[in-house]
């Protein structure tokens, strides 16, 4: 691959992931993430996931990765609108769960030096990912993939996220996405197509993210993984974005300044001036 | 009543309603909604709904009621958010469902002269609400509770929501709502409590409605039904809630004009007059 | 033209147009449009410029040409500010003068197999578009060149005019414009010289139309026309103006979507499918 | 009047002072201000008008009153909006000819000890304000009546205009307004009813009018005259409008401070202490 | 002074505590502060000033009061603009010496049992504030008073301080403020009288706090303590200030909730049930 | 230089001016920016920076130079916040002696011909600059340098202050900002770090500067020096920033319009045509 002048990033289990934790109303949604032999059957569905998410583990780290991505599956997704109301301990008991489901996985990747991100999508925002981790004991390699597109349609501040996570982003995903709503609509949509919704993905640069505030904040934080284009556009075809998609994050990379601009006007103090500048001494 | 200075508005059958279409994944969570002798019984559960709101209708004109309020139900709960993306037809055969259960209720509601509000919430928005009047043949019983709380969660426009849908409109609740999100919590909520939440209901006043505006609107459009108080606040108590809710609905009825403010200046024009200040003649 | 790498996308009639109805008050101001030797005598200028419009429906069919774009002129432009207060009927009347005036226009139009587009100057707004609109029994030519500039001059939502009103648009001009109103001046602009108005033509990309937007919703209602740059613009050079708009416009072309993003996840279900995923078999 | 608890604040001749200068496609809009004898011919009715506007100088002063209300008129009416483009030297003609008619009668309101106070509406802004102003060479008398609810419609900063002009306000109307446009209509209206208009007026406290912010400036730069309830409302009746509107109101004036809320702390320091304050001696 | 329906709520030493740390630039304007013995004799105004604050602590036990405030002093006042840029370790000495002035303090009123409250001003905000409680060792007693007017100057968000402070709030004071800036100055002011001010200090309600927001929030946080009322407005007099806020305050008091409002629905789950509904068993 | 491709606009005496006029607080602070044979010496310091100060007017009008930038210094520095509250006169003398020490540079610069602009910081704003304007009797040679990214930060219009004082403005620096306030902090600060800070320096393009609209109202205004890159940013390498700045500049250029967009449809009108319009004829 390095003949073609490409590299790979990272590995994705997005589908696999996902079957770690199906609720039953899903099973059927999902029975085409898996291989025919393991359809219909939950149970054999979620073996073979974890499976393959072990076998990740190995593949980024014979590739010499640093991360990998997946989604975490959720088993309280049915619930998330408050209504009808849930009752006690049921979200409780369902993050138990998957944190039970994702601890051996998560170690599995610690062994191979890989870090684990999820993109908050299933676990949908910051407080349900602190849910997961505090479930998993604050695991080191239980880790975000940062996708701003999602939080344009949860209407969350995708800059405090970096700023309230940015010790567990690892990873990052360039995805756009716009939300306009009418008197018909609002962010859940009406069960409407991607073109109609009020909240939609979008190529890097037809949406609202503001991308050029979060390339400033991810340097700030020294974020050292790569920014990867993730094409989902209701609107523009896949060849557009992807050609006007490179491009367009290589206008945001950032160079890290390596010293402050006001240094030119240090008076080389010392304590003791601190102090006479303080009227101390 | 009357004795005591009282008068019954309407009548309400939210938890009936809401049983009349029931996705299996919350047979637990609504089974609490029904007597004992329909739990567990999805089936017998459905079918004592529907007798319930058969004999609202005939309750509603005996009290010589013009309105009644309900939930619809919905089929197509789990499935609301576009993950995993639905599979073509689901949507339309739930409506087609939702429509069959409530054409034969609507025409119930029809002979007793009463209009069928559903408060928009589990048909959700406009678009949902267009889906099931529709499918219910445009039926002139097919009417709506306007709450605007459940719109402010949405952040949908409940103002354009009036000009849409006003022909619609039938009933009224007073019920106030505030949106406030974060880094770590947008509108899905991060199945938090109540008060925790970005998105929350409260008393009429507390929240980010603009009452003003609705009953403006609500004023211009002819609404003739009653401004009813709902208490729904995850802050304040409902003793408190209830005190000054009153008050706060008087202040914000408005007694129609009934003539143009610049009637006084009128010339008594006619059509040829007209006609000269175009030109035309 | 075709060895200089032009196309002649679509010819206009603005000013003859905007003779077909026009106010006494204004037959000064406008008699620089007409010949010579029809000034002065606003039924020889209304007759040459219907002349003018019927020969234009020719030459567009002769050119092969889909689309026409002209001004519908207004009777009753000095009446737009409700100040003096209109007496009842005299808009009715000017409509209904204006639409029997353009019927036999857009009767030609029809028959040369040609859109006419009205950019929606004198007819300022969608309301009035209607009005017009519904005067000419919804003739299928009656259609709209859509200039967001103006509305950005109006305080108008150029997206749900897009929403409104996308089957009557089959032209589009890019022309910029802002508005920043202050403590002396608003959107009226106190007869001040353009650099000097609260709002103010700009060139592409210069003001504040959010083009990006406007190319999406335009894909997404599948716009067939051509974007042509139109300049207008107070501060900078017309050269530079069509030097920067060219590839502004470039930039902003989208190539439609083929097919969902999300295909890739398709479980392939059927109807007896989603029944099950419904609970409802 | 005195025994009635009631006091004339000023009076008002708005049709008079519109009709000392009408475009002539207006005259017939305007001619329902006048008395009959007058009507039909322009000449007449301006002197009527004239002469009016001189009385009502004198009783004022007859009454004791310190202000008094007017229109100024409009010759350029038809011109506001750019197009047809205003040919050089039109604006500055109009408003030399209106200058010309109303120093008389400053100079009338000058004798009687009264300021004339123009409604800003036809002159509508501050730029056409300061345009009259010049073209009475300052006068002293050429005032301000403010009135924010026009500003509203206008989209014009209502509070950076009593920053530019406060030393020429010397009347105050009470009336609010709202402005809310849509993807059919902006501020020019489509020739809507007043109820149907994207901007409308509004009783006191029920449109967008930030009437605390307004009292506080009018208090900062110490405004003496009387805060006038005007009612104009598309929904309201004036009824109610003038009920709510007296303490609404009330509410909202303002006892002066007589001291600075940091004085309690003032070191008593004198000039020798400001300059080692400043480290100059 | 019950038997005037008074009751003191807490005692202030703001003067006093300011004195505590004082930079030289400010010896003269501070002096005023202090008894004319100690005056222009920095030291012995210091120690003059920590003696108040302890005999404070006793009052405040003696008067039965739970808490207490005052200024904390700043000695690094001359030096939050970061110009000139400030040589390092300045600001960390100047924090390290006020902790240490603080430390007897603090440690005096843990020992009375009273909380010491600081008015954020001269640590004058939430990072200012964490670097002093870091330096008293997160001492239980360094509190906050909560006044949100200084945060409306400062441009910060005073309902998230809530969110990140609320456990360190023990006093509120009910105080209001306004933020308008212009072309001619921003949030330093250029030295203007406050009435000039971009952001300026007001009477409670006529400014732009949000104070049905603050109440709910402390209301959500338990706050225990007193909305008291703090009247500093350059515009209102103190007298209709006082008469006013008293009402003002009461309006805005919130009874708490004391049970949800949605457990009529309640369907009596237990954990079965819960996994159960997750499809765990 | 020439050769190069290089061109010198202007000199800076940034430092040296901030010399001529400082607070004792801020003697060591600035003592940096002297030569070693005057630091510890604030008078001789003074004097050394007058000096030069006189000298970079003659180097200015040696190369040819039409403008020259500078600091003022400022003596009220450790007052701008106004606790503790000012005494009267405080800020008079400090601007008295402020004007008094520039009035000679000034004068020096207009006998070499050359604009003394200063950068508007430690005069911080238009206020503060009418001050000093006022205190040299409007010296035509006391003019501004324009850089946009301290207004950011002080949250002033910067659009607003070029209409304001553009007869002034006479260079120009392309510096951007950018302000995100938290809970925790807002415009002061909390004495962090630059990239911690809630307002901070960007490169040209990272922050929230609108450059397009300052370039319009600088085209609008004739404005006729250098568009400067001055590179200050907190989180970007001043490699990179030069690299793109000077693009990006490039990009923002405008050529001025010579004639009027609408000229086309000029009518020939005269002055009695122009009567005519108005109905005066």
């Amino acid at each position: 691959m390095a003949g073609c002048g490409l590299e790979i990033t990272e590995l994705s289990t997005h589908l696999q992931g996902q079957l770690v934790a199906v609720h039953p109303a899903y099973d059927l949604a999902f029975d085409g993430f898996a291989p025919e032999n393991v359809r219909g059957n939950p149970k054999a569905r979620q073996a073979w996931a974890v499976e393959e998410l072990l076998l990740a583990a190995k593949a980024s780290a014979n590739l010499g990765l640093a991360a990998h991505v997946t989604f975490s599956g959720a088993l309280a997704w049915p619930y998330f609108y408050p209504w009808p109301q849930r009752p006690p301990g049921l979200i409780e008991t369902a993050f138990d769960e998957l944190a039970e489901r994702w601890r051996p996985i998560l170690d599995a990747f610690d062994k191979a030096g890989v870090d684990l991100c999820f993109e908050i999508h299933p676990v949908h925002d910051g407080a349900t990912f602190e849910m997961l981790l505090e479930g998993v004991g604050n695991h080191p390699r239980c880790n975000i993939l940062f996708d701003p597109s999602h939080f344009v349609l949860q209407q969350l501040d995708y800059l405090e996220f970096i700023d309230l996570y940015h010790s567990r982003i690892k990873m990052f995903h360039v995805k756009d996405a716009e939300f306009r709503s009418s008197g018909r609509q609002g962010v859940y949509g009406g069960y409407q197509a991607w073109a109609n919704r009020a909240g939609r993905f979008r190529s890097p640069g037809d949406g609202q993210v503001d991308f050029g505030a979060i390339f400033s904040k991810l340097t700030q934080y020294d974020f050292l993984g790569w920014a990867v284009l993730e094409w989902e556009c209701c609107i523009k075809s896949s060849e557009q974005g992807a050609a006007e998609g490179a491009p367009f994050i290589q206008r945001h990379i950032i160079e890290a300044a390596s010293s402050n601009f006001d240094d030119f006007a240090s008076s080389g103090t010392d304590q003791r001036a601190n102090r006479r500048m303080l009227g101390l001494d």
